[in-house]
């Protein structure tokens, strides 16, 4: 009997998204748990074991071919995850061999971001492209850059770290180490930063101001929609530093299209549009007009779970 | 009788090389030609068909698979020089069908640094490698980014224009009319904008100071190697910014090495230290460590006139 089946799972800063996807692109089953909250990567893979057991058993354990994993600074040529500033485990974690002890099948593992981009390019927006970008926007910035049709891995497995391009020279502190890296600033986490320094700064009425702490990507994409000018600001300062720190990256690789995914990335053109326009105002000539920016039309974390699901065939 | 050989043409910002290379990659014979000093590019291309003619007739236009040109800005699917800050004629230059009618022979176009990359993969420092960038330290600053073992052209063949990307945001004026794109401190030319810079803004003593017009990037390899510390001081500073700025490349397409080639390169390690010290410095902690940087071995333009010979066949 031929295996049908492939687990796809998307470890998250947040968020552990996990599914079950046919040969077909479908996911049949879909769920999620807390990626926080578990003192070591043992307790994890315990509790991840208990989420995806039913699961697994229910599906027929004898119809999978195995699972694909999705992680910040995950290495498809060593199964590793290594030094990820946005999980709560430190070091080098052989991340796809638990998986594959806990679920008893094979595991392969990649880049979260890199997985998002082989579901993109094989179930969403990039299908057909050859060369684009695809830069995930939640607690960090990921990205994979696609060219000639292939993804690039990089030497050593760890290559498109845009998140960690410098952004701003000695600007904000990064959970690396460094100073400026453009996920300080261009992540759900990071306009989030940009709002309680300038609401601590001025003295703007806003929406926002009486959030606090409850102050998040979505509530401030909520209040831009409402005509809220700080939230607007929010969103104009952070499409700067994003759209021209993207219009570097556009002089490296020359992409068709750049498509964004995640949680900041569902505030959609209200964030697009003054990347766009920062974007195409720092590009060399030869570049203007020619990239499209997209938002991802998979919903939520489908991308991930798919790109993930898809190293396992 | 199969055709044994192809010519070479590197359009450099100063100079034109060329050479006829044979199948086993050796170059039978080279000259160049100044590349400024002509009014139009019909001009240009006279002066180069005067310059080849009897080097095709000696060698037997028979024998000619065809020619291959690296130029600046080179576009390898149209064929065309498309807005070439560094040469003197602007706009849209279809210089592969000028050549081809003027030598009558097939000709094949791409940017000069590409070319020297393919150069260096197939000839040179980078036989072997899959993942490794190639960088052209000349009148301007040219890449060619090689990734899963292919040249990357992006969507529309012009990708590798690390040159403009900005190193200093709002820094020097570039041709390209931006401001602080790389090429404009890194680059034969750019160290000798630092180094007026510096004499004009300080009074310390240096071989350089008699120099005036005639400071170049070989007048300042030659006093730092003698111990003058201005001259140290001018490496130290190019190093800082191309060093900072290749971290961010290697976060991009995480290559096994970064070959150096042109002009300001020949300055090897005197100028490699201080980039590899900042480059070490800026990089996230992943690719510390790994990525070599080397200067080509390749002789003078011989790589540019390979890699571009290499497009022929």
């Amino acid at each position: 009997m031929t295996q049908a089946l492939a687990l796809g799972i998307d470890i998250g800063g947040t968020n552990t998204a996990f599914g079950v996807v046919n040969r077909r692109g479908e996911i049949v089953t879909k769920g999620s748990m807390p990626t926080r909250g578990h003192e070591t990567p043992h307790h994890y893979i315990a509790a991840l074991q208990q989420a995806l057991q039913p699961i697994i058993e229910q599906a027929g354990r004898d119809n999978f071919v195995g699972a694909g994993i999705g992680a910040p600074n995950g290495n498809f040529y060593s199964g590793d995850i290594v030094f990820a500033p946005n999980l709560p485990w430190e070091g080098v974690i052989p991340m796809a061999k638990m998986v594959s002890d806990a679920l008893h099948m094979k595991a392969v593992l990649t880049n979260d971001a890199n997985a998002a981009a082989v579901g993109e390019m094989t179930y969403g927006a990039a299908k057909g492209l050859k060369d684009f970008i695809l830069v995930t926007l939640g607690t960090g910035l990921g990205s994979g850059f696609v060219a000639n049709g292939e993804l690039i891995y990089g030497h050593d497995g760890f290559a498109g770290e845009l998140g960690h391009v410098i952004a701003v020279r000695n600007g904000r502190k990064c959970g690396c180490g460094r100073m400026g890296c453009l996920e300080t600033y261009a992540s759900a986490t990071g306009i989030v930063r940009t709002a309680h320094l300038l609401l601590a700064d001025r003295d703007d009425a806003t929406i926002l101001r009486g959030q606090g702490d409850e102050i998040s990507a979505r509530s401030i994409y909520i209040a831009a929609k409402a005509g809220d000018h700080f939230a607007l600001e929010l969103m104009e300062y952070t499409g700067r530093i994003l759209g021209q720190t993207l219009a570097d990256a556009v002089a490296i690789t020359s992409p068709e299209a750049i498509i964004f995914f995640g949680g900041l990335a569902n505030a959609g053109e209200m964030l697009l549009d003054p990347v766009r326009a920062h974007m195409e105002a720092n590009l060399l000539n030869i570049y203007k007009n020619k990239v499209a920016l997209i938002q991802s039309a998979l919903p939520d974390a489908d991308a991930a779970i798919l790109g993930a699901s898809a190293l396992a065939w």
